[in-house]
């Protein structure tokens, strides 16, 4: 249990010359998120701060908005044939009065259109559950706090340097100190994990942040920032089209190829304070 | 509908210089799979090939395995209510006898074990669903022809060149030869159309193919090789714990952080043709 990493022999081989030798592997174990007793997903996830996996899991539902929404949350034993606890398996109980999530497939999408299963009813399911519109009151941020985060989220990530195997998620705040680290083989659990520990601190809307993730932006990431009322998201790599497309609808900024001194913004480029004036 | 690329404007900034200009981004969109009409799941994927992705995603589940088994696949339109088709929900018709899957959480986890969920019971539902174990008769490969297999998968990669937000997958002979690509925002999905694509064609298992994919090898993307009968599935990043211990538990051979003229096999090592004798 919680283990974040796993050691694992291996035949390395170098420059066509082989050799045994031990090595350190990113831990994957599946995790199933119950609420009120009842299961609703599973993730397959690395072991650790898996309490706020499951809180941020659900904020990015919209079930939960603040600390006072979650009662407890417990690992489940007794779900094994000889009662022991695997640790995989968390409950959530709900407060009196927060509804409980539909556990079905359509949740995310059928909701709230008529239009069907495309982008658009992907990013009118969001807007109807968002809880905190994102205004233009959120600070602007200059180009040197912004390219100074991915060097600030590689150096916090310690797993990844033994491992190479760990997507991060860090939370900044507007003047680029770095609040919040996870690292999970899952993209979308590191997010779930630093929104979970925010909500589980009673810290959200996280009105004055900068979410910045490993690689590629997709539209879940973008989901997750605007449900836990995050004005700014940075990526590594590059977006995808219903990524920008729900940053455009919720009033996020999103950042794609921030890297060095350069950086792609797609949306919300008011947050941006750029020295010079803009070419077109 | 079927766009894997769309355009976008960005404020792109360079060493401090921002311009206004076009981007292109990766397409993703919602697609539901159906299976005789039942929703199964929903993922988001880039459009293209969604009958390669439905079908190989049945073969991942353990619900065909031949051509023979899928009488039809096709979009359902009149799932909005002006009555249009968006070409995001694809529907499955089996043939008469081939068991329809469970549409339940628990599906790959709970089935055969009475140990609850943890990454044992992960292991033995994959293990009862294998149609083909993998048996120590598929060829050995020699590095050279592993290590040439990342430029030819690069190579062949167009539309990551123009948005460098996809993962690719390919399959490759034991000769190196590239026999299908394709390209995704999710690289589940990747490794689902090129599986699906072979089962289309009724050429699973795959026996004397290895399986290259983008980035990292996770639980998921061993356990749709096996499904495939596929002996080696090599990753240009690190493999997770329970990849590795899946890999192991199948009988499958897989290489991590291939690149160059190095890499790490985790399993199956017999199957790699070294020139020079190990050192321990």
């Amino acid at each position: 249990m919680g283990r974040v990493t796993a050691r694992r022999r291996v035949l390395r081989i170098r420059d066509g010359v082989p050799s045994h030798r031990p090595d350190t592997l990113a831990a994957e174990e599946p995790m199933e998120i119950r609420v009120g007793g009842r299961p609703l997903t599973i993730t397959m996830r690395t072991p650790g701060h898996d309490f706020d996996l499951a809180a941020g899991f659900l904020v990015g539902e919209g079930v939960v908005r603040a600390a006072e929404d979650v009662v407890g949350i417990r690992y489940c034993a007794g779900a094994t044939a000889d009662g022991s606890n695997t640790y995989n398996v968390v409950d959530v109980a709900l407060a009196p009065g927060v509804a409980l999530p539909e556990a079905s497939l359509e949740r995310n999408f059928y909701t709230t259109s008529s239009c069907g299963l495309c982008g658009k009813a992907s990013l009118d399911a969001v807007r109807t559950k968002t809880t905190w519109p994102l205004d233009e009151s959120s600070p602007r941020i200059g180009l040197e706090t912004l390219t100074a985060l991915p060097d600030r989220l590689r150096e916090a990530q310690r797993v990844f340097d033994s491992t190479g195997g760990l997507h991060a998620a860090g939370l900044f705040t507007a003047d680029g100190e770095l609040t919040c680290l996870r690292e999970d083989v899952g993209r979308h659990n590191a997010v779930d994990k630093v929104i979970g520990d925010a909500l589980r601190a009673n810290r959200l809307p996280l009105r004055d942040s900068v979410l910045m993730v490993s690689g590629r932006a997709s539209f879940e990431l973008v989901q997750k920032a605007v449900m836990a009322g995050i004005p700014m998201l940075a990526a590594v790599s590059a977006p995808s089209s219903l990524a920008v497309d729900l940053a455009a609808d919720s009033g996020l900024t999103l950042i794609g190829f921030l890297r060095g001194r350069s950086m792609n913004v797609y949306t919300g480029t008011d947050r941006v304070r750029t020295e010079l004036a803009v070419s077109s």
